[in-house]
């Protein structure tokens, strides 16, 4: 290799992120180093501060600086929806969406025999203890198979509970052309047609 | 948004790499929160060695750990072949590949007068300077119009000095199919043919 061990040693790190592989892993690196204090210098700053302050909140289980995180000691979020996601990326994308004063709780994955992952090595337990608080519980889990199961599961553990138990509508998507979706799709969003 | 000014600064920096754009820098920083031990703490630490460490080698204008870098001071390197390259990436894909044991003279760019990019501000007079320590001379710039430019431009600033310049050969790329090719590769192929 041409360069230093310890740039070496970072191209190796950055492939390693997701979306990033050995190639654009170097050219990130040669970015960074050609905007050295711009990029370089900030970026190194930013992830140490990051590396000290990241928390898991002990409540939901979301990413954040403090526990429990800035949605959960928000008094503000008096909806007593708790929406259930299946990761902190799918809780972030229904912040960005603005859902409302809603809380969440992350499972942590979802229900998958096939890998080993049954309902103990996720947060179930947990929200079945917190479901009481509120009256809706949104399962904001993926429509695959296993999210869908996971959802279910979720629904027989909750019931015999005073709860509104649903799930996300499913439909076209907003922007989206009917002869690209699949006849699942295109099914499920005639059978939940809206009047105009 | 849902995690805290020091994540969010750490998404927005890292979505400024090429190739990154905010969401894959989202899903990366939601990575490294979860391997932090494995992955984010390794690169904190190999970013802030990077950052001390990295140096543009005052000689050829590699990156490197010293200056004059790796290269540059390895006395093995001794064919008497200087490899002209427009950037760092350029020299570093070459020495993936194996050239032997030649040097490199980092340009810094190629001239592009649209973009106001002139002779001044390349490491041209460098590598006029260097020439003479060497008896072939490889324009390895991009087969794009401003690099061909460039090319040109060297030349005739090389002209008149005891040198070999030549050029990269152009012609059917390793694996490529005849079809996907474009006629101007396809030409210059069929014009610079070998023996079989």
């Amino acid at each position: 290799m041409a360069a230093g061990p310890e740039i070496e040693q970072l191209i190796q790190l950055l492939a390693r992120l997701p979306g990033l592989g050995p190639r654009s892993a170097r050219r990130a690196v040669l970015h960074l180093i050609k905007k050295k204090d711009q990029l370089m210098v900030p970026l190194s700053a930013a992830l140490d501060r990051a590396v000290d302050a990241v928390k898991v909140c002990e409540v939901c289980g979301n990413v954040d600086t403090r526990s429990p995180c800035g949605i959960c000691s928000d008094p503000r979020r008096n909806s007593g929806i708790l929406i259930v996601v299946e990761d902190v990326a799918d809780l972030w994308a229904l912040e960005r969406a603005g859902v409302g004063a809603v809380k969440y709780h992350v499972l942590g994955g979802v229900l998958s025999p096939l890998d080993g992952v049954g309902p103990d090595d996720l947060s179930i337990d947990d929200l079945v203890r917190r479901a009481s608080e509120f009256v809706e519980i949104v399962l904001a889990v993926n429509a695959t198979v296993e999210g869908q199961t996971t959802a279910h599961y979720i629904t027989d553990r909750l019931s015999g509970m005073d709860l509104k138990v649903t799930r996300l509508a499913h439909g076209v998507p907003v922007g989206g052309e009917l002869d690209y979706l699949d006849e699942g799709t295109l099914s499920q969003a005639l059978k939940a047609r809206t009047d105009m």
